[in-house]
């Protein structure tokens, strides 16, 4: 094994140096850089035309635009619309090369990362970007019954069960099983449940109108479950409860301060959350869960301590302790900022700019690291130092569905259409390649006055047997 | 059972007189359509206004515009570009009723269609278009290494082992297995083998340039296989060797009268062709079977004599024997239509447009039937009669790749760029939906002037495992 990763080592130096334009024999120092999210590929770009060898790895063959990609779950948009592949949007930069793989191990001591082909590669520099992945708070069980939302596979799955429901709904003998097949639950009221269940309401009452001859779909029941007190909780309390009316008004049950106890094959088990003792059960053919987030497990592989929720504690440089070399970014660091009065510290949240500015923090390091004298390491950094990665908070925004928004932009909060025009600019604006921007729009559009999603697509064919269900 | 299916049967019944703007309570005869592709949407949309209740059973949700489905196995669409959801194309259509089921049995007796979720459906009339599926001539264990496209899962399946095969060329450190990855082979030199292979040249040529750091696309191996002398054999000899010399000319291996012997993973065996003994392997990671097609295993369940690609004999009314409420249409029946001489017989080919010819025709017969005298039944129609269903053969296209076409329309015969003109303006006409056909235009026009392929999405991660290939 380490004959062979010399082997491959030398041959991936020799190639990429013979690639570079610079045409120099001499090694530039590697970088590997796994997974290609916002981090991975914010970092990967701020280093172009940079003396080193880049090296991304990631499982997937695309970058995904996670943000939209409860529309591909809900059938707004196509997959490639958000989903652009990371060889064609790197092409252009001649010291990257792109792989496709999986990763199995990291080993800091040697200085390598090992692939599941059995291959390994060295580094001079290592960025960890992988992410973050759903977490079920210790009860993995639910996994099949209220599947999550991160990859494009999960977004197919889901917009299959939801398709499938009114499917099963409409040919379905049984009213209790049609009642069942009808009602969708939601848990978890992040911006991704909030989108979820409001986009769910809309299809039932409009997407589908005068499509079905035995059931009416208007009739189906959203369910918003949510632990805490408010829907929407990084926003302030106004818009959580400006948003809580507008997905009322959608036609979503919003519950709050309601604690999931159990999810089986159409069922969901609440605890009441109005203080009497008792649980109710919920029937229920669709669940998703939009919850709980844990860090990739490929934070254990560096063998560092991590914080509750599986992140990579780093410090003010984005560096694991005694490792100058290695960065974690993204959703898999635990980070702490300086606040803007410039003191108190905070953690950084979990979100895309967030990663897209921890990317080009580390590559500024890097650069930095790069330029100092021959054999000189630059020192850990406290993260209230100056100098350290500070994130810059430009608000948050969620949609709720047609013409309803709430956005928060600490000098300004609003709601309702300016609001969701206001969302529909960003995530147009941030939306990878050009292309992808206008066919979106298009698709916005044409949504907006036909009131209809065409990725209503189930490209498996209908379950042999009939999904067995709970009787209630 | 049969209480239930009584029930039911009832129940929809009473349900749709109730959705009807008639608003009758006389029951009107039901009509069941089994499958939705061109014949059985051609059939139903016939019987638009019709005093009959009909069902249409598809095991997908979707209408599937199959001709252009090598388009998305080779990333140049996204799915809902070429797929519609049946019950939205169908929804102003009082009179039908759209279930997702898989018919498990037919019982011509009893005038019922068994689903495979235990319902049953009883039936007046009876349409059965079910098409087409694969053929490995017998050799299915040939499926696993060299899928064909008939669904949208296998284009999803197929254009994730394409663009897998050039990223485990661009990770691979053995040169032989880079090799195999780059070879493609395509089985079968009909419309789809011949589409399929000009667009993997092009990829390999074009879409995937300067995308590479440790192989070169441009050198993968492309062959197309074909038992029979020619391409193309449903055309004229002449327009056969245009659309070789266009393929070569894209990059294209052709190779015909050559018969294929052996499928393993990874490798191909065929037949020297050139008349001396003995058998060639061919190492390719990738394999398409575009050769064989039988059948739909539903024609099985009337139990009626089938012919030797498995489809159901039908008369000139395209009814089977004795039973004059049953029609079969499309690819899965074997008719004669009267050749232009108004004499001569000849099959029916298995091409859309006589499925959508058939679906009609068999609408205008139950139309017949219902205003013949009460209890008249509709006699046996040879298919050499007056007012057998005939054929109208309007010629045949097919694409090779970028502005290289061939057309047969009979009176005339063209190749090269104003085919490809011809051929792109024939698919977008008839391309179903008018949203439909503007994306598609788009993304064409998009293809066209960037070279680029813009669904280029592996939804499932990497294999773990990298795939085992037989050494040459």
């Amino acid at each position: 094994m380490a004959a062979l990763a010399g082997r491959l080592d030398g041959q991936n130096r020799r190639m990429s140096t013979s690639n570079s334009s610079k045409g120099s024999l001499a090694a530039r120092p590697r970088v590997l850089v796994i997974g290609c999210g916002f981090g991975g590929l914010a970092a990967t770009r701020a280093l172009v035309g940079a003396p080193v060898d880049i090296t991304v790895i990631d499982r997937s063959n695309h970058h995904l635009f996670q943000p939209l990609l409860y529309q591909v779950a809900t059938a707004g948009l196509s997959a490639p619309s958000i989903a652009a592949p990371i060889r064609h949007m790197l092409r252009g930069q001649r010291n990257v090369t792109v792989l496709m793989a999986e990763v199995k191990g990291i080993d800091r001591q040697q200085r390598q990362v090992h692939l599941a082909d059995g291959q390994s590669l060295g580094y001079e520099y290592l960025i960890v970007a992988a992410g973050a992945t759903h977490s079920y708070f210790g009860r993995d069980e639910w996994a099949t019954h209220a599947p999550g939302l991160k990859t494009l596979q999960d977004a197919f799955a889901l917009r299959a069960r939801v398709l499938k429901a009114f499917e099963q709904a409409e040919s379905s003998p049984d009213p209790a099983q049609q009642r069942a097949c009808l009602s969708f639950v939601v848990i978890g009221a992040g911006p991704t449940g909030v989108e979820m269940a409001g986009t769910l309401a809309e299809i039932a009452r409009h997407t589908l109108k005068n499509e079905f001859r035995r059931i009416d779909p208007a009739s189906a029941r959203v369910l918003l479950l949510e632990g805490s007190p408010r829907v929407l909780q990084a926003l302030p309390p106004e818009l959580s409860a400006k948003a809580a009316a507008q997905l009322r008004a959608l036609g979503v049950e919003v519950r709050t301060g309601c604690r999931v106890v159990g999810i089986d094959a159409g069922e969901v088990e609440v605890e009441t959350g109005d203080g009497t003792v008792g649980t109710e059960r919920i029937p229920a053919r669709t669940v998703v869960w939009a919850a709980g987030v844990a860090a990739s497990p490929l934070g254990r592989m560096l063998d560092m301590p991590l914080d509750r929720a599986g992140r990579v504690h780093v410090d003010g440089r984005l560096n694991i302790p005694r490792h100058p070399e290695v960065f974690v970014i993204g959703d898999l660091a635990a980070a702490q900022s300086r606040q803007s009065d410039g003191r108190t510290l905070k953690s950084v949240p979990g979100v895309s700019p967030a990663a897209k500015q921890m990317g080009a923090y580390a590559a500024s390091q890097i650069l930095q690291s790069l330029r100092a004298p021959q054999g000189q390491v630059l020192p850990p950094l406290p993260a209230d130092a100056p100098g350290a990665f500070r994130y810059r908070d430009y608000g948050a925004l969620a949609t709720i569905g047609r013409k309803a928004a709430v956005a928060d932009l600490g000098f300004l909060q609003f709601s309702g259409y300016f609001a969701w025009l206001f969302w529909l600019f960003v995530h147009i604006y941030f939306l990878i390649g050009f292309r992808n921007r206008l066919v979106v729009l298009m698709d916005w559009a044409w949504a907006y006055w036909s009131f209809q999603r065409y990725a209503r697509v189930v490209a498996e064919p209908v379950d042999a047997e009939p999904l067995s269900l709970t009787k209630p």
